[in-house]
């Protein structure tokens, strides 16, 4: 299914990202639980080049769109809690 | 501290991002726990319009410096906690 294949495909993204989408450098986002709509937006937007950014672009660039909506899917699928502020 | 004046200053977000930066539109990213780095840095694209959103565009272009470090530190500051896939 769309889940298992996208994890399967994640494995270049967790270099920067993680391998559960909590990411490892300062200016990689985290991409657990993010919206599977707003993320294969900004896959597609790397892909295209309309959002710009030296790695994603180069990351992007062959991605199909089924690899755009399985990494999507896997990412959305991960469960985060928010531990509220002290 | 900042903190605190980046929650104050997030009301405008929490429409969109939730008041603890859990997303709550398909196409709006959970806000919760990111690298205050890359919250700047976003910002600021969103600001000078390297980075392309209607709505964010319109947020973000008058936010002073101050005003992007603040927002990136209150969302920074919050933790989250990734629940292990099934």
């Amino acid at each position: 299914d769309d889940i298992a294949q996208g994890r399967a495909k994640s494995r270049a993204c967790a270099v920067c990202h993680g391998p559960l989408g909590m990411g490892t450098a300062p200016d990689a986002p985290h991409l657990a639980a993010q919206p599977a709509t707003y993320l294969s937006q900004q896959l597609r937007a790397f892909r295209s080049g309309e959002r710009k950014h030296a790695v994603m672009n180069v990351i992007a660039k062959p991605l199909s769109d089924a690899d755009i909506e399985q990494l999507s899917a896997w990412f959305a699928s991960l469960q985060i809690e928010v531990r509220p502020p002290p």
